[in-house]
């Protein structure tokens, strides 16, 4: 069962989620410009699977339904799969230019897919099986999951059980015979105000003493106690506003505070529960899978940049001047995408069957992802020009006095219309400073570059280098 | 007479400039919370002569009126009065984190200064010594001069005449008997709200058919026919907003359209008006003393972006990681600051007196501008972590039910308060992405990169350098 | 029949091609050290086969003989055989820390393949028969051919007919009954001097009125008229002296100026004469591949110079200090590798059967190039230290006086030897400044930068990227 | 008495340093091409006082002689001095196109003078007056004197007193009553087989434990015991062939391995002995120095560079193409250069009278050093195309065969020589990747990056930056 764009919406406003911004409640998300372009965002990988001419790109036939489901909640099967991944998210950041929130979910999908597949095995547990009852479901609803990992973290040079505040990461408080009751906060969470459920995987790092901090689960966005509190983002006022000063005129994103306030999770939704040498090895595959496909949306929203900093040069008559940097802007957007669909064709099958990218190449994505975007956005400054930092308000160009001054003076070449300038201006804004600020995205998704690096060193085998080094200078 | 703060302001007040903002004339700019910012930041600089530490660097004695007057407002007589207006420079930005818009007017004085006393020179005409009545009061009052610039310009690929607008660059309409009436507008003209007085300078590379755009005058604030419409700038509206979501907390930059609808000018505030064969050259004296000053306001901004970012690192207990970082970003802060300094010590005197940077040192400094602010703010960025782009919102902070959350889960080391992390996220969020950026400010300031590689291209003497060459190589 | 590392320099020796070095004929190139090194370079890839460890990667079955053959021989038929020829490429480089100049001969071999096949079906022409019975032989005698594309060029900014040369390209200067006689010169051809065979290609961009100059074709090396003048590299000499100044002690590189003075190619070495249509595309095959396989080169040299410069921070005691550095050429050279994995991944099957890699990315595969082993070279410069580009020679080493001083003086940590030392920063210097330059070998390999450039602009689907800007922001 | 170059070289030769090169001792150093163009080199330094174009610039009356001195052996008394000090560097390369190694005998002149001016003033030595006495004698003699700080320094790990062999930095061995007597070698030393005298620096890092470490002294080149092994330059060997395969066909720079094997110094050349808290203090001022004049040095060679790339371009018929290139090399010349004039004019005098760069300047100053030649070398290397790293040799050129095939083949357009074509590829060979390498020459001139990065570490004032992010912020 593929949701429409429609049906997904509706099934969302009827959850009605805890959701919060400016200190209160939001009675209706689907009617507050905020979530609302959000959710816009996210309907828009329900349309896919609707429309023929990506309906094979982005749904694959399930083993756990047997039916075809949105690529979103899919296994991956293939080194194909992965690479579809890249394209796909190419494809909705192409479409949307925003980050939808739907990546997460899906790494936290095949993360906890194939961890809790080695903990059964090595434990005697039966996570596993939860989860596919759990994917199940979610395959057959056509669930939107929002995938939660980072935590509050406070001193972040002190673990988890040195914090003054124990809550810092979320962590079980009790358990019960029918569950479990968690508390903690997972911040910076894509896409959580209008997920149906949030998948929810514990740090890194932790010891024996920390195995309360060693908890994944599922937990549905109308869950008592479960605050998701929306984050500001540059310029998100304007959103609320009709018109076209918020830029991108269509879709938002949007991140939460999630708050966990002794929340209650039934068993059939736990997937991790003290395991704690477990963490770090599901949060490496979540990583892993988003350092690669994190480089299909930059190389789709760098598609996007480049398309109106050209229309803007246009505009201003200086397509030829801006040429080379447009091809400039390509070559990064490309670079980042060539690099993650490496990672991707040299992936490998873990023992659940799962594939995940190969691990160097993935990081060596993420290290792209943290410079190449500045790059692009540093371009896109140069050939806009100033006016993108600072040009009148579309209500001066509706105003009675300014509107007469504003629609002659910022017209550019004679086929231009002066609203249409403004608007490809207010998207760049949008995109290089503005709540879609395509830096922000890069820089630390999927975790610090220096997280990347720190990979890179664990995988470099210098002895190997130094002796082919020795032999081509003769030594021994 | 050096102006207090407080007298400049209420000046401005009672002058009533003709401002708009979302298409609506602005009562009181005094009140008006995008427009108060402003005039703050300017008032820094009328606070700073008051100041025991700082008088004598920021006051300088005139020849004109054998007072003391503000270094804003100064001829600069020597190459140690350009270096010290690349550390007042520094300094103001420094205190206030913004543009205040006080360097183009002073890019301003100085261009018109030298140019008038070319011309008279040259062309018997007698600007120069009008221009010289003008500055006596400009010093005694101690009067805010905004500068401008850019024109409106349309289609960048045609001159004046070609445009399909004839009002793309401002222009004179009729010649009277007291005086010009002129009509067109200025773009992007820095602090024009808060101005006592707009000081014009026409565009460049007009030719004997495009003599009615080879104007240059004064007008005050509140002409007849003059309209200053603010630009929005990132995340404007929060500066609307009491409490610290703004970021800078105390001071603003504005930025507006100027319209000259048929404002009259009387024959006494004209600088130029036909001579279109020293256009050109007003405009290389402007961006000479921009490309060079530009680069102490991006170092001291730079310097605040350093020391949030250290905070940050210091609330997070990640102080000794990012030092390497930290360390980076005084590098490209010092460099630009440097290059200045080079370009100011090796400055030279004109004819009229003024002394003016290296040609060849202040297009270079231009050209660290346009990308160094990049680098610090991706580094700004990287030692922050994700919170900058997304963070619950200070009403959260205050909410009955999400503020003991938002208290309790932002907060970072033992020593820090969640509302001082919070505070210094939302700076660094208005320097890197929000009304404050930095890399807007560089990029385009003083003109565009392009623009100062024009200046290398003009100045390389290829010949010599090859004869070099040749000479090494044995070449003849 | 795949050739040993032995029989493949005996029946070079045998053919005793037709090389000059310093002004003068090389009587055996088998004992002139440059060409010895050379040799042994290419030596390698006749001994990987016989290597059961490598044997399947570099050996495939070929559909022409039935036999399994060299991969540098084979014509690419599947996605999975491109990535293998960048593995093949970087293990080469892993082994010998030199361009052997294999990769051109099997640019030109696939390129030839199809373009023939092109040529034949719309032409009705034989070539591409033709040249299979030529490659037959070719994989049966498993013969090392170079691969010869650039022209002497003269003027670059006139056409072949322009020049005050007409020989400035390559071109027929008669048709015979049996073949045709050629005369012009290659330059910088890879690998010549030790090669069996040479494939010409024609340059580019030749009009109805430069037929002559569309020619293809295959020369032994000891043909009558054709002279191989090797070309200099930088600190060449010491390659004839034994000892370890020459850095890599092992193998070399070696390219050569290639002039055709009126040679004799029978028809059925012909495989292009006056076709000009088909020059342009002929070229853009063999750069697509060169493009993408370099990257394999570069990321395993790239690998030598990060064993090198770790092993010198070990023998510095810096090991510690130096990491940093470490993981960022690690970081450069995979990402030279992702990109090219990732064009090659995206391959797709010519209609001769033959596989190209993506063309977008395979271009943006050489941008990565021409900049990304410049900054592995600053690395190793900065991890090696001073010492690199002075240091007392090994004759100091053994010197009587000398010796001793050296032997102290230059002494790293205790467990390392001196003469260790020097080797390894010997191999540094010429992998960093001498004739194994690897910043030499990837600005111009396949083409400048600036060709690369161009095909990005070919490819450059503004139109559409700017259909999805204006479509965000709701513009029509 | 200002020395002519011939009475410069006269003087050398009679002196008869104890020079070696490949094991043996050169008899004259006049005589041997390696040494001969390093003479050559220096001489211009003797030379320019001689031209009247340069004479005011290059010479400077001395307070010591009353006379005219050359800059290179001058106490600088003001900021000017030091400004003229980067420019005369640049004009030295501008006419030399290689470090002379004139540069360290001025750090060390400067160094030593504040210094033995503290410690005298401090501990009532009297090493001021020795070290007056000894300059007297090098400005009336016009002596060269090269300035040796680099120790052997074994195991960097290590402070000296933990070397597995004591004398990997210089040291006293004995006391006389006449003199001392020093054991030890310095590294890399710039000009020393081509000066009169050595002034020797301790290096930095000693404590009480190693006070015979910490010694300063001046010896004459043919002193007993002292031996100068000159080291290996990449393609070294062209400089002993005539013609113009070396590049650089009139000058060159050399460094040598500088072993003292129990060298007496007499007293009165002894300028510290002992006072180990002093060392660091003298290692700052040499550094500080050379971090600024080097700056001027790679300005200048950056001009060669700039002109012989554009001559390339010219030869090729791309003059027009490559002008962006060119435009860009300027920016970095010119950036580097203005990094250390700011440096200089923000100089201050120390209290012995001599001036000194701004620290934290001069150190930014050497942090541009280490990747903007990179960046030239890069565009160079581009703009030159791939004969840069291949092309015959000039015995091709003339030989009997090969001669009319390289004649006719390498040439350019029409207005260019193949033999001046070739002459240019050969002088930009020898600075991207000869001798002359200019990123060999920017790296670790004046310590490595990380040393220079050490001391923005310590200027760091984060405090104060931190309150003033505060204030913004509205942080108490």
């Amino acid at each position: 069962m593929l949701k429409t764009r429609e049906e997904y919406i509706e099934s969302i406003r009827k959850m009605n989620p805890n959701v919060y911004m400016f200190g209160e409640r939001i009675r209706d998300i689907t009617k507050f410009g905020i979530t609302r372009l959000a959710l816009e965002g996210i309907g828009v990988s329900y349309d896919l699977p609707h429309d023929p001419r990506y309906r094979e790109m982005v749904t694959k036939r399930s083993d756990l339904t047997g039916e075809e489901v949105n690529v979103y909640t899919h296994i991956n099967s293939s080194s194909e799969d992965l690479k579809r991944r890249v394209k796909v998210a190419r494809l909705m950041c192409q479409r949307t230019g925003v980050c939808t929130g739907r990546c997460p979910g899906w790494d936290c999908i095949n993360a906890i897919w194939d961890t809790t597949y080695e903990m059964d095995k090595k434990l005697k547990t039966n996570y596993h099986q939860r989860f596919r009852e759990f994917m199940k479901r979610v395959q057959q609803e056509d669930l939107m999951c929002a995938g939660a990992l980072t935590d509050a973290k406070g001193n972040r040079a002190l673990r988890a059980v040195r914090q003054s505040d124990p809550d810092m990461y979320v962590h079980v408080v009790e358990k019960k015979r029918d569950g479990i009751v968690v508390r903690g906060a997972k911040a910076m969470i894509e896409g959580a105000a209008c997920a149906h459920e949030i998948l929810v995987q514990p740090g890194t790092g932790f010891s024996v003493h920390e195995k309360d901090y060693a908890v994944a689960f599922a937990v549905p966005t109308n869950a008592k106690g479960l605050s998701i509190i929306v984050n500001r983002q540059s310029s998100d006022e304007r959103k609320n506003d009709p018109g076209f000063d918020k830029g991108n005129t269509k879709y938002g994103s949007l991140e939460a505070l999630v708050v966990f306030d002794d929340v209650f999770i039934p068993w059939d939704r736990v997937f991790m529960c003290g395991e704690y040498e477990y963490a770090a090895e599901m949060v490496t595959k979540f990583v892993l899978l988003h350092r690669m496909v994190l480089a299909g949306c930059l190389a789709g929203c760098g598609d996007i940049v480049t398309g109106a900093s050209s229309l803007l040069a246009d505009y201003h008559g200086l397509s030829r001047q801006m040429l080379d940097k447009l091809i400039d802007m390509v070559y990064y957007s490309e670079a980042m995408y060539a690099t993650a669909i490496g990672a991707a064709s040299e992936g490998t099958a873990y023992p659940s069957g799962a594939w995940f990218p190969d691990t160097l190449l993935a990081n060596v994505s993420k290290l792209n992802l943290f410079w190449m975007p500045y790059e692009i956005t540093k371009l896109a400054d140069e050939i806009a020009g100033g006016i993108v930092s600072c040009m009148p308000s579309e209500k001066d160009l509706r105003g009675r006095v300014t509107g007469p001054y504003v629609e002659k003076y910022l017209k550019g070449t004679y086929d231009s219309t002066t609203e249409n300038r403004m608007r490809i201006v207010r998207l760049l804004e949008n995109m290089t400073a503005g709540a879609g600020r395509i830096s922000a995205l890069c820089m630390h998704g999927g975790g610090s570059p220096a997280a990347a690096r720190l990979v890179l060193r664990q995988l470099l085998d210098l002895h190997l280098k130094q002796r082919w080094a020795k032999d081509l200078a003769g030594i021994e």
